[in-house]
C-alpha cells in the first residue's frame, strides 16, 4: 500500500512510519516540526534529541534497507497537502498532524488559537485533499478517548442508539471533553462525519487513550530512531511522567485524589492497532469508530505500579499528591467498550511489572538528560 | 445596556442594532462586509443596494434621533474584536458574524475553508474577548435548527436526558447537520459549551429556523434602512425566494418532493426573540439553548401559501418541482420542542395570508431590481 503519514515527526508518527516501511509498504511522512517548536517555546524539549526527519529517514534506511519519503511542510496549508497527494497518490492516510497537548491548549489565547486552527485545518485540508485527489483513500484518524469525557453512562464505540419518547435513532455517542485540545478532536469528528455522510469518504476514527512507552521493534534499531519522548508537564503523558520521575529520584506527582480512571495503551500497541485499522479498510460512506486502549487504571494505580517496579530496581520511589491543576471529575463512573480492535485480532500488551521495569531501565539510559524543573504542572485550568 | 452586535451589517444584524438603539440601549456594530463581498463574488447581490454601515447609522440617527456606533473590521481577527471590547465595554454581545449560506459552504474548497475559518474564529475570538475583557458579558449567539438535522426522535431544546443500560446522564442533544455551514454551527456549540463549563461563561444559543420578511418597525423608517434582502439560490432563504419568484412572475422552485419540514420565523420575531434573550440573561457557567421558530411548514405548504396570496393579488403564481440540488431526507419525522422563548413571553407572529400579501407588495416595490437568472440552484451536493 501507499501510506501517507501526517505528523510523521511525532511520538507516534515516526514509529508508525518505520513500522509500515518495515512491513514493505510505500511510506511518506509530512511534518512541519510544529510540536518541536512548541516544545522549545515552552521549555519542554523531549528527553533525547531526535535527528531531523530527513536524517532519521537516512539512518533508518541504513539500518533496515527500507525507505521513508519525507516532506517538510504544514498540513494546515492546503497547497502543501494537496501537492503531497498529487505526487504520492496515497491509498491510505494516517492522520496524526495535530497539536497533541491538553495543557498547551489551555495556556492562553495564542496557544488555544494555534491548537484550534492547526488541528481543524489539518483535518479539513485532509478531507479536501482526499475529495479532490484520492476519493478512494482510507483516512485513519487519531481521535482520543478524551472526546467522550467521563459520562455517567457506559461509553460505547463512537455511536449510541437512543430511545426517546417511544421513537429511536442512532447518533454519535455524546462527546464532552476536558480541554480545548480534546474539544478540537470532537470538532474533527463532527467534520469527518459530515463529509463521510455527504461525500462518501472512508474514515476510521481511533479513539485512543493516553500512550506510554518509548520502545518499538524499529525504534530499537538505533538510539537515533527513538520516538520523541516527553516527560514534562505539557507534552508528557502521565505514565511517561511517572516513569521519568522514578528514574530521576523525585516524587511521582499525582494530580488531586488520583482516583481519575482512563484507558491506557503501550506505544507498541498503538502501532498494532493502526496496522489493523489500515489492513481492514471500511466502505465508502462509513465512519468506523474504535476505542483504542488496553487497560483501565486510576492515576493512583499507575503510581503504585511504577513505585513497585521502581522499588524492585532500587529506585526507592515516593508518591506525592499535589493540587489538581485541571478542572476534572476525580470521582466518576467510567466503563468504556473496547471490542472493535480486539475483534479485528488485536492481542493487547499489558502493563506488567516486567514491562514497567524495562521502561524504567530504558529511560535510565538517558537519566542525565532529565530536567527535573519541567515536570511540576505549570498550567492550571 | 451596552450591546455589541457582531455581523451588524447583515440581514438580521442591522435590524437588531436599530431595534436595541430604539429601545434606548448603547449599541455598537462590527462588520467587515464579508457577506457583501461573497454575494458580489457569486453574482448574488441583495434585492436593494444598502448604504454602507456608517451611512446607514447616519440615516438612522436622522430618522430616529438614536445613535449606533460602527466599527468596520473582521471579528475573525482577534486584535480587532479585542479592541472593540476594550473601547466599548459591552455587557451583552449578539453574535451574527458568520458566513450564513449553506449552498455557499458547499461550493468548493475555497468557500468551505472560508466558512469554517470565519465562523470558528469569530466564535473563538468572541469567547476570548469575553474571557479577557468582559467576563460577565452575556453572549447571545445565533445557532440554527439545522444543527439538529432531521432525527427520527423528538428534538428537545438543546439538551437530552439519556438512559442507557440502567444509568443516565444529560447531554447536548445529538447534532447532525445537512451542510458545512450548519456543521460550523455545531462546532460553535461544542466550543461554547467547553468554555462555558471550564470558564463560567454566560451563553444563550438561539437555534433559529429559516427567517423570512423584510420589514421591521425601524427598517420601515426609510427605504435605505431596509435589511439586505437576498432572493437568490445562495443567500436567499426559501420563503424569501418564493415571494420574489411570485412577484417576478416566474415559477416557485420546490426542491424535490417538497415534503421537507422546517420551523420558520418572521424577521420581526427574530428581533423579539433576541430581545427576550438579552433581557433575560443567564447565570455564569450556563449554556441556555432555545429553539427559535414560529410554525412548522413543508416546502409544499409554503409554496401553496405564497401561491394563494399571490393569486389574490393577481400574480397568477405557478409552482414547479425541480430536482433537489441538496442531499437531504425529503420524507422525515420532525417534531421539535419550542417552549423556551414562549415561556419568556414571546407572542409569535404567524405567517397569515395577510402577512404574505404585505410581503409580496413590499417586494413588488423593488420588482425592477429582480434578476431572475440568479434564483435557479447553481450549487449541488
Amino acid at each position: 500500500m501507499r501510506i501517507l503519514i501526517l505528523g510523521g515527526d511525532g511520538y507516534l508518527g515516526w514509529p508508525t512510519a518505520m513500522r509500515f516501511a518495515s512491513l514493505g509498504h510505500d511510506v511518506m511522512v509530512i511534518d512541519n516540526y510544529l510540536r518541536r517548536r512548541m516544545a522549545l517555546e515552552c521549555g519542554a524539549e523531549a528527553l533525547m534529541v531526535n535527528p531531523n526527519l530527513n536524517d532519521r529517514s537516512d539512518i533508518f534506511r541504513d539500518a533496515s534497507g527500507k525507505n521513508i519519503g519525507v516532506v517538510i511542510g504544514d498540513c494546515a496549508d492546503y497547497r502543501i497537502l494537496s501537492e503531497a497527494f498529487i505526487n504520492f497518490k496515497p491509498d491510505t492516510v494516517v492522520h496524526y498532524a495535530e497539536q497533541p497537548s491538553a495543557p498547551y491548549s489551555m495556556m492562553g489565547f495564542d496557544e488555544a488559537s494555534r491548537t484550534l486552527n492547526n488541528n481543524l485545518n489539518s483535518t479539513f485540508n485532509l478531507i479536501w485533499a482526499v475529495l479532490n485527489h484520492a476519493p478512494e483513500c482510507h483516512i485513519v484518524k487519531l481521535g482520543t478517548m478524551g472526546e467522550y469525557g467521563t459520562p455517567n453512562i457506559d461509553i460505547e464505540e463512537g455511536w449510541i442508539d437512543i430511545e426517546h419518547k417511544g421513537r429511536s435513532d442512532k447518533f454519535l455517542f455524546p462527546r464532552q471533553a476536558g480541554s480545548l485540545y480534546h474539544t478540537t478532536k470532537i470538532l474533527d469528528t463532527d467534520l469527518l462525519w459530515f463529509y463521510v455522510r455527504n461525500h462518501d469518504l472512508k474514515v476510521t476514527d481511533l479513539m485512543q487513550g493516553p500512550v506510554y512507552g518509548l520502545s518499538t521493534t524499529e525504534s530499537d534499531l538505533g538510539v537515533k530512531l527513538l520516538p520523541n519522548f516527553h516527560y514534562d508537564d505539557i507534552f508528557g503523558t502521565v505514565i511517561n511522567r511517572f516513569l521519568t520521575q522514578a528514574v530521576a529520584g523525585i516524587p511521582l506527582t499525582v494530580y488531586g485524589e488520583g482516583s481519575q480512571v482512563r484507558g491506557y495503551i503501550n506505544i507498541i500497541d498503538t502501532l498494532k492497532c493502526v496496522e489493523l485499522a489500515v489492513n481492514n479498510s471500511v466502505k465508502s460512506g462509513e465512519l468506523r469508530i474504535l476505542n483504542q486502549f488496553t487497560e483501565l487504571f486510576s492515576v493512583n494505580e499507575i503510581a503504585a505500579m511504577v513505585k513497585e517496579a521502581g522499588d524492585e530496581l532500587g529506585m526507592n520511589v515516593v508518591v506525592e499528591k499535589i493540587n489538581n491543576p485541571r478542572k476534572e471529575k476525580e470521582k466518576h463512573y467510567y466503563n468504556p467498550s473496547y471490542d472493535g480492535l480486539r475483534n479485528l485480532g488485536w492481542k493487547p500488551t499489558l502493563m506488567t511489572g516486567e514491562v514497567v521495569k524495562n521502561l524504567l531501565l530504558k529511560i535510565a539510559e538517558f537519566k542525565g538528560n532529565i530536567d527535573v524543573t519541567r515536570i511540576q504542572p505549570r498550567i492550571k485550568w
